[in-house]
């Protein structure tokens, strides 16, 4: 039997950097026992909000050279003595404990780095899931004194639309010289970008990358707007001859700065926070579907209804409220 | 008092296509007495889905040139003996019995044409109500034989989303020689277009809108990319000269084609009613919260306290079920 550290013993830890402790709270979020996520939501109220953080997501197809632009960055702002938790989000994967090797193997460099914090994120329960225990992993790396939060999302279409929710700003990876195709990039994930980073932009790929940012560049000022009047960028890099790191993060400071200077930075993050509530909220009420039998088979025979014209989606709604009210009546 | 129709005096009407009372029957849709929704709903399940229809959305800010385009594209489909309905949707205004008169000035000649039929569609109830009752008019309207459904919709934001999932084909109405700027045209509006129409190509205007649909259809093939693989067409039209308005109609046609061919023509109409009940039914669960005082004050305080970190987002959304459970229980 493992013994239980006390909430406080985890704040103390956090608070000191122990990296041990620090690894143990956020599989402490990540754990589905009622009790643990009680205990971790409490650590995290206790620990309070970190100042002056910024989260990035990043996202690109496998193949694009996330994890050597993720050790080219790292190396870079670890040499601003910055301290930088790395998080892995990989919802196709199951093999969450498997790959903790594997990021470390990824990013060997940047894994042995005493600034650096790398950590997989466990994914095995999905729904409404994922995102909820990435955010405390986000928080209680924070309180440990990590600066910068870079979230890694494999583009699978699903997964970046949550950790949209969950950052400051979203950093899409792309390969120069696909032309007019999209390497598999769906759509809505391109406008969803503060910054688009053409990759492997060395060689005699440093034309073609050019002409790659004129383009991305000029179609993104057609096509995106944003609230709060950020313009996103288009830049190019080469992990391998350390060309356009310091510019990816020098844009990332100027996005945080102009943020902040038009009240959008925390307003975004309240924004978010309170979004999750209302999803976490949705998913439990949606969650008692699944939970009785009777309320599933009625959905269920509802859909099909509604698909084929023979009931109308409003009164079908209606209909399934009502066993709804009766069986959480019941229960 | 005025007699109630009986629904088979409903149905025998619109089939045999009289306005009068398919008109009614828009209205009992639209209305918010359970007994009125309760018949429309009979109503529609009894007429059965109408086969060959297409859908169309229209979209574009003020003074892009809706209704003109309207005007024209409803004289060349009337000319080749199609039936069209024109449904629009202004879920800003609150004035929706004053603007039947208003659609019917604004569309002079198309108002006074037989195969077309004119609607504006109430919007007062909004939430998860518009979209439900628009859905319906659609319904009503193919019954009653119109072929050729236009949704028209006011570049607001939100009211676009909800069109897009109740039409088949999305169509973006935009200005010619905008350059950079969006025209107050909202992240996410432009990737959803199935074929942007740069209106007003006339005079001098001719060559800005050859190069805007040069521009735009760049930035479309290089940004956006669809399941069913059709590729969003930028066109040009001048309703003024009545150029460019069939290609309008051929390229719809060809969409359709398309479609159907790919299996995405029915495919598409059955998800959209499917997320139709869904969203109805995740507007009922979240209108408890309005219903009950005490639960509406609870998920106030928890956003609030959420949004300062005082408590985790997963930690207000089970304590928010909980009394949301203990109220209906003692409801």
């Amino acid at each position: 039997m493992k013994p239980r550290l006390s909430t406080d013993e985890y704040a103390a830890g956090i608070a000191s950097g122990d990296r041990v402790i620090l690894a143990k709270a956020i599989s402490l979020a990540e754990s589905t026992l009622p009790e643990d996520q009680q205990q971790a939501g409490e650590l995290i109220s206790k620990l309070g909000p970190a100042k002056n953080t910024i989260r990035i997501g990043i996202t690109g197809v496998p193949g694009v050279g996330k994890s050597t632009f993720i050790e080219a960055f790292g190396k870079h702002v670890t040499s601003l003595n910055k301290r930088l938790a790395v998080l892995t989000i990989d919802p196709s994967s199951q093999l969450t404990k498997g790959s903790i090797l594997g990021d470390k193997t990824r990013m060997d460099e940047l894994s042995k780095n005493p600034l650096a914090f790398i950590r997989p994120t466990a994914s095995g329960n999905t729904l409404g899931g994922t995102a909820g225990r990435t955010r405390e992993a986000i928080l209680l790396c924070e309180a440990a004194g990590y600066e910068i939060i870079l979230v890694e999302t494999v583009g699978v279409g699903q997964s970046e639309t949550q950790v949209k929710n969950l950052v400051d700003f979203f950093l899409l990876l792309m390969l120069a010289g696909a032309g007019d195709e999209l390497q598999g990039i769906k759509k809505g994930i391109m406008e969803m970008a503060d910054a688009i980073l053409i990759t492997k932009a060395d060689g005699d790929n440093v034309r073609r990358a050019k002409e790659a940012q004129a383009d991305y560049q000029h179609a993104l000022n057609l096509l995106t707007e944003t609230d709060s009047g950020w313009k996103p960028k288009v830049l190019t890099c080469s992990a391998l001859s350390y060309m356009g790191i310091k510019e990816v993060w020098q844009t990332i400071l100027s996005f945080q700065e102009h943020m902040i200077s038009k009240g959008y930075y925390q307003a975004q993050r309240n924004t978010q926070t309170v979004k999750a509530f209302h999803e976490a909220f949705d998913y439990l009420l949606r969650n008692e579907l699944a939970k009785y039998p009777e309320l599933r088979v009625k959905a269920e025979t509802l859909e099909a209804q509604v698909a084929n014209q023979k009931v109308q989606a409003h009164q079908a709604a209606g209909e399934l409220m009502e066993l709804y009210r009766e069986v959480l009546r019941q229960s």
